[in-house]
């Protein structure tokens, strides 16, 4: 039985660390095998590759810093996302390649053709697409609320400036219309529990098989 | 004036270092001016990248470890080699790409039709090939005793075993025979400045403008 790949995607203070705990539960529950993850990270040496982007205080040349990305990506894929959906387990990852897309792609990138191609030739190396992604949507002022309530340490992303995540928002909403078989929007302007239970219809509607 | 890109390709103690410094100071010396560097590295940031692969001793899956290779490779030629090619200079580079499709895809990958592919379709997205590629080859037990007198630290690959070399060597002579045109193999079995010249002489002819 091949498992089921599911991705949380959306910008800072969506709730999409959250949403996965709660998935998990919901699956766990449910007698599934689940493998709950992160991205960039999820295996050591993908781990030290987000410690190298995100707090390495390195500065790369876009191009670089998107191929450091896919480097994590590919680690985690053969390492761990892969094994784990061949034994039949679902595979939960907060981000994922679309995260490299919104943030490098749109963000950085301020989607200029050559970075879009650039991501989409490296995603179809990696060779794997999840099966299904819950694209969570905020405001930025609920998301920075959410953020500032949360305190800890703030990665690269988090203290860029608006304009850069107004990039991102739109990213994510350009990736969801392109792959509207995948992704799904929730609005995470709502209860975890209400956000949750959507998820869990969507996912269990997922495993039941192909409509 | 567009510049010149030289590589120098080959395994560890066939003297591709001194070749690039006599090299330099060759061309210093015919007033061009000359960027000398190597890979992994040649810019801060991918310099990390180089600590992180050689030295970090992070175990990571072949994709992720090729994908690195190129994240430092994109790094060193967006923002040191095409910067200097585009005002000119002669770029001298110690290692570039073959090493990659010498080191992982025939060495690591022993020639695996899938990473040889990989390596191919990132070296495409570089989108820089070396306008001549200086092959030194040097038999493996000629190159222990050059490596034994030279001390130094020893990196991951200078302690693989003698099958991975001669996986290595064969994976440069098929790379340089499928590109006869930019490749030259030259024996490093000689004085150094017997095998300058030859550099040399080659280099100032590819300098005189196509044939």
């Amino acid at each position: 039985m091949p498992g089921l790949f599911i991705t949380f995607e959306g910008g800072e203070g969506a709730g999409k660390s959250t949403q996965a705990a709660l998935l998990e539960a919901h699956l766990r529950a449910g007698g599934h095998e689940v493998v709950r993850t992160r991205e960039p990270g999820g295996t050591p040496g993908a781990e030290a590759l987000r410690d190298f982007l995100l707090f390495g205080g390195h500065d790369l040349s876009l191009r670089a810093e998107i191929l450091t990305h896919f480097a994590a990506r590919c680690e985690h894929v053969d390492r761990l996302i892969r094994p784990a959906l061949a034994r039949g387990a679902v595979v939960i990852c907060d981000r994922f390649a679309d995260s490299t897309m919104a943030y490098q792609g749109y963000g950085i990138g301020r989607g200029d053709a050559a970075t879009i191609g650039l991501i989409d030739v490296l995603a179809g190396q990696v060779g794997l697409v999840p099966d299904l992604t819950l694209v969570l949507t905020l405001d930025r002022a609920r998301a920075l609320e959410r953020l500032h309530a949360r305190g800890g340490r703030a990665d690269r992303y988090e203290v860029a400036d608006e304009a850069f995540h107004a990039r991102v928002a739109e990213g994510f909403e350009t990736i969801a219309r392109a792959h509207a078989g995948r992704c799904v929007r929730l609005s995470a302007d709502r209860a975890a529990e209400a956000i949750a239970r959507d998820v869990a219809q969507l996912v269990d509607a997922r495993l039941a098989g192909p409509a």
